[in-house]
């Protein structure tokens, strides 16, 4: 018997763990999704990588994704989504909802001085996605872009609470407070980890927007209005798919998740798609 | 015609560009030889990820250095070195040199303490290899490892003269100087972008050990042994492959190297081998 279309998983995924804070947040809005994560782990990280790199390998996690039958494709990473989009939309026949629209429609809404910051990888940040999208909402807006490549390793080491972590973050921070921004766009999933640290230092009159809030309420409501939620009556089924699996792995997967993982596990050969 | 065995390049590779800091080495101590560099650029970093990834990106890189007719492998990785070179050897016919041993050996005999402390990625410190190698050549010696996972992204982002980089080096390098060490091993090919600053922060009475020089050391002397030294009277090419071409590459690779990327740089895709 074939499966409805409704009862049929989501896909997220991401170069890493990263996507974990898309995730968490998708489970609390619609915990009886069944979901498909998967974490390119053996590749990570896909920020720092040519956008030619990002490409071919946004096309393997998606073609990932479609093997296992899911009815829609979550692509929980900045990076490929301010690089990739158009060309899995080309490729593949299925719904896909990036992190970065969410963001930038958002943000657009929230800001009052019309000057909007925001941090990412350097290949998400050379994109411009952030800035050619939310200028076209309004042209008048005005947006200041910086990379902090080492927030994903420091984030992956776990190092949020650390005298050296809050040096590097004030250090990148102060660019963008100095341009008056009243918004700032946290445009990596990793980033999530630092709100705290990052709203004491941008101060109360800048509001930090985060990826994975918004994301997972344009997951919803795409759901809806393609008539596609889950109509079981029960909570959800997790599995994990990795291509590689980590040394401390369900550690670092609960800093991001805030919980224990607790669906099954696997491994893949992501080269094989 | 068959290409003299003597005048076949020698390959080196790394998990990305911390190699460089060997093939620096290599040019100096042997200036005619030809060489092939690979850097597995679009799947770096290594040391954070599994055993038995590392393995098969391990064979994967010797693969491809064997089809570009080779007559040795440097495995300019400690990562690699640490944990994967039985099975190489056991898979390739070719002479390998790999930088655990040169480094262990050379640290053996200049401690006088007989405590000796590495340093390296997770993976190279998880492997216990070099305590297990030290302890081979001499049974009191005492060997103090420690994983320091954030000094690869750092020296990718060419952070070395920085007060977080200061900071996050003495955090780490306190943990083994109160262990009273004399000797330090710079146990990753990045590593020697701080050899200034650990010296400093080390003192006078640690000697640090660098895993370039030894290595090209034992490439010199193996190379002779074999009566495999390049006969051609001139200076020898350089030929770079990468797995992935990164933004700013000739920039990062110039800060390993000390003097810019004078071969040919060329792409290739390394899931193939």
């Amino acid at each position: 018997m074939k499966r409805k279309i409704q009862n049929k998983p989501i896909g997220i995924f991401d170069s890493g763990v990263g996507g974990l804070t898309v995730l968490k947040e998708v489970l609390k809005q619609l915990p009886n999704e069944n979901i498909i994560y998967f974490g390119d782990t053996a590749r990570v990280p896909y920020g720092s990588k040519s956008v030619e790199t990002i490409k071919k390998f946004a096309m393997q996690d998606s073609s990932f994704l479609k093997s296992m039958d899911v009815k829609m494709i979550v692509v929980a990473c900045n990076t490929v989504s301010s690089n990739a989009m158009n060309l899995l939309r080309e490729n593949f026949d299925i719904p896909f909802v990036d992190v970065l629209l969410p963001n930038a429609m958002y943000a657009s809404q929230v800001t009052r001085k019309k000057r909007i910051g925001v941090i990412g990888t350097p290949a998400t940040i050379e994109s411009g996605a952030y800035s050619k999208i939310i200028k076209k909402f309004n042209k008048s807006h005005k947006v200041f872009s910086l990379a902090t490549p080492l927030l994903v390793p420091l984030a992956e080491e776990g190092l949020v609470e650390n005298k050296a972590t809050e040096i590097i973050l004030r250090d990148y921070l102060k660019k963008l407070i100095k341009k008056d921004i009243d918004t700032l766009i946290l445009g990596c999933t990793h980033y999530p980890l630092f709100e705290r640290k990052i709203r004491e230092i941008s101060g109360d009159n800048v509001q930090v927007v985060n990826s994975a809030r918004q994301t997972a309420r344009t997951v919803k409501s795409m759901l809806e209005d393609l008539g596609m939620l889950n109509s079981d009556n029960k909570k959800g089924d997790i599995r994990f798919f990795l291509s590689d699996i980590p040394r401390n792995f369900r550690k670092i997967a609960q800093r991001f998740l805030k919980q224990n993982i607790a669906g099954k596990v696997s491994k893949i050969d992501i080269e094989n798609y």
